[in-house]
């Protein structure tokens, strides 16, 4: 497959917009959780080991601003938000899935490239 | 396609590993300028817009222990380094190449929900 033409001026903003999102490490944790259904704040922060409450709220904030989350309020007392992937959110999911599971399926093929790579520096 | 499950506990080196590489920005950016060939360190700085000498030596020093770059010196003077993918390297371009691509090709999609978002909270 042809790699993104990333640096290419002229796309600085595609660029950058790209790398916002592949670089948030938060985004693409928060976007994986979402792919298994509806949740409320609360449960994906359950979900998303170490995301502080306030990360977590810029987070879904951005992913709501950009498309890729809708957040519904219920009346309720308390309210009860929930937070769900929009079609472009399911959209993304899948070469973000792509990416998680080929780093999962390929991670004792880095670890051995380390330890090789350590040994010699060692 | 189903999810990754990053969050699973037991898996938490391999979600570690996957967000350092997902999160980091530049790795993301030289693996993808590397999959149109050898580059020399210089060759690479010009073309990773925005990317420090320190910070490109530390990148290029990450993905060769992690085994997707591989470093070779020439006995020039001054000597010539080149750097070019792995089949691992390659392998990693794919899912990254198709993240990059998606984003590109949906970045219109994400303009028209950041404006309406936008207008919304104006």
């Amino acid at each position: 497959m042809k790699p993104p033409d990333l640096h290419l001026s002229g796309q600085c903003q595609v660029a950058n917009d790209v790398i916002s999102l592949v670089g948030d490490k938060w985004s693409v944790l928060v976007v994986s959780t979402l792919g298994n259904g509806t949740l409320r704040f609360s449960e994906i922060k359950r979900a998303v080991e170490g995301i502080s409450q306030k990360m977590l709220t810029t987070t879904l904030r951005g992913l709501e601003r950009d498309g890729y989350v809708t957040r519904t309020v219920y009346p309720t007392v308390p309210p009860r938000v929930d937070y769900e992937l929009t079609e472009l959110g399911f959209e993304l999911l899948e070469p973000v899935s792509a990416l998680g599971n080929w780093a999962i399926a390929n991670h004792a093929r880095v670890l051995a490239a380390r330890r090789a790579y350590d040994d010699r520096a060692g």
